[in-house]
């Protein structure tokens, strides 16, 4: 990690619309309205409520076409969700990756309410032959040199979670329009580009999806040209609430020496995160964060505290985050050609005085 | 405007926290909350809003230390104000000016209410030889190499100007955290650094305030240690909805040939708008675009609207902005230290298809 880094214009306007959580407010169980992360491809589309339906055909035996009144008279559920976008930390890696340049805050939890989609692909009757489930949103634009709309597939298997809604409440609102207003994918675990917003389409389809979001996107790759490994579940992270106070233009941050409280967050779209590892000298030692037990679901993040003794100096805090699964944080970042899936020890540099 | 400038990791991280308006958003008259501007100097701070209190004193005659709920109980107003921030357009002036990289978008539109402070300031009945009013958030941080509060004040006039309101809420709901939870001034018109959040004090003073905010940010200097010229009203600009579609990592716009119907916004806190400018070749010939009838305030920006036929090739869309007090967009930047009030006019190169 270099502050000569230098970061384009064009990326910058990327990092000015696609919004980041300020590290302040993991200290929220549910992320408010406005700190969630938000990646938009394109543009926010407008979508006018009253006219608005949403689409279910292909490989069906039933095609469906559904007002938002129609979905929100079907069976509802609420989840906590906490969702990553898979760019998160492609700033942080070298050599340099251009795209929306990631720290490592592009996270949020949300309450979400919505419909559970298999209820749906059982009334749509999905018909002999079916192999993926493909969602188109309302937003258009142009990528790899190809006008289209966004869209991503699921696994039939994937597609019958029991955990995968179709989402018309955050926080118990109406979707805000940034967040795929009036109807987006849920796909709780999973990287966020799964989550499709502005959905108008849902297709049963009897062949791999080769959409340029499934087929170049959010794939590990070496090389262009190579396949690469498609990116689907979160890998664990943790991050802490950075202690003391910021300096505002370096956003360093100064620490009173004395006791001090830290708390984080940690999550994997791979199990239940079963440890959190904290260091104040930059890894060489680390002791263990108490962990809140009060867990909703493996979707959600979970709450972590250890008191800290600052003393006059240099230190740099490190945590580190094990899921059930054995998956545990790397303390330096993998390149790929897309930056992706960075999940390397957050480190926060601080001055205690 | 290059795309060589080259923004550093630190800048890169004032960026990702502090929020921009996607211009898309213009489409709304009221800016949908996690859609206006943020600017956090510091952290968002945590409050209690059951033991919050706010503090009136300094020289009055009756200090006042209020709740919430009896702030919630004062007469009430709502007002429709459009915000922007005194670093807007930052990140297109040259030289570089190192601080919050703003391109043109730290901007919003939001439905205020709250209780106005001339009311509050004459039950506190200010004293003989006051001349200033200083308000101060919870926000704590280190700027300028001091440890400090953010703080800022306005002279007894300004403070007594009707429009002058203590809101706690927006949009209709409580305050969301990163807008000043439980209680921020709001001065219409005004540059939003005035407008501070999470307002903890405010001191009636009988001489000019000296703070950091006051007296070495928010200036008009050519160079360092020199007084500069105070920021306070907010100088006018139009930016318009950008047409199209856009490529995913340089969001350079894509059109159709054919009509299209452009639209925008424009705002002055000088005085009323009384025209907007288009132009859709770079500024060499200009069209009057429609402005709605329909204004609620002059705090609030104002509607446009203009049908364009585009026709294949290159294109640059631009758009300027005329207040009733004769202020006119400049056509290029006007470098600053601080890189403030960088009202050029907004510049869209587009590509016609």
């Amino acid at each position: 990690m270099t502050d000569e880094a230098g970061i384009s214009l064009e990326e910058l306007r990327l990092a000015a619309r696609n919004h980041a959580l300020p590290l302040e407010a993991l200290r929220y169980d549910i992320t408010p309205i406005g700190l969630h992360y938000l990646l938009t491809h394109y543009d926010v589309p407008l979508v006018d409520p009253g006219t608005y339906r949403l689409e279910v055909g292909g490989l069906v035996t039933t095609p469906l076409s559904l007002s938002l009144d129609d979905l929100r008279v079907r069976p509802a559920v609420e989840a906590l969700v906490t969702m990553e976008c898979a760019g998160n930390g492609r700033a942080l890696i070298e050599p340099h990756v251009v795209s929306q340049p990631w720290l490592t805050e592009a996270i949020g939890t949300a309450r979400w309410r919505g419909t559970p989609l298999r209820g749906l692909l059982q009334e749509a009757g999905v018909a002999d032959g079916a192999i993926e489930v493909v969602f188109t949103g309302l937003d258009r634009g142009v990528e790899g040199g190809l006008e289209q709309e966004y869209e991503r597939s699921l696994s039939l298997m994937d597609a019958h979670r029991p955990e995968v809604l179709l989402a018309y409440e955050m926080n118990g609102e109406p979707l805000p329009p940034q967040h795929g207003f009036p109807l987006r994918l849920i796909v709780p675990g999973w990287y966020g580009m799964t989550s499709v917003k502005w959905l108008r389409r849902i297709s049963i389809v009897d062949r791999p999806f080769d959409g340029y979001q499934q087929t170049h996107s959010y794939r590990l790759r070496r090389e262009e040209g190579e396949p690469g490994e498609p990116l689907s579940r979160i890998r664990p992270r943790s991050l802490m609430v950075p202690p003391g106070m910021p300096e505002f233009s370096t956003r360093a941050r100064v620490v009173h020496a004395g006791t001090h409280f830290l708390e984080g967050r940690a999550w994997s779209g791979f199990g239940a995160i079963v440890s959190v590892d904290v260091s104040a000298d930059g890894g060489k030692s680390w002791a263990e964060a108490e962990l809140d037990d009060d867990v909703d679901s493996t979707w959600v993040w979970r709450h972590w505290t250890l008191t800290w003794q600052a003393r006059p100096g240099e230190h740099e805090l490190c945590c580190r985050a094990r899921d059930d699964s054995g998956n545990e944080q790397p303390l330096e970042p993998a390149w790929n050609l897309g930056g992706y899936a960075n999940n390397a020890v957050q480190r926060i540099p601080v001055t205690v005085v």
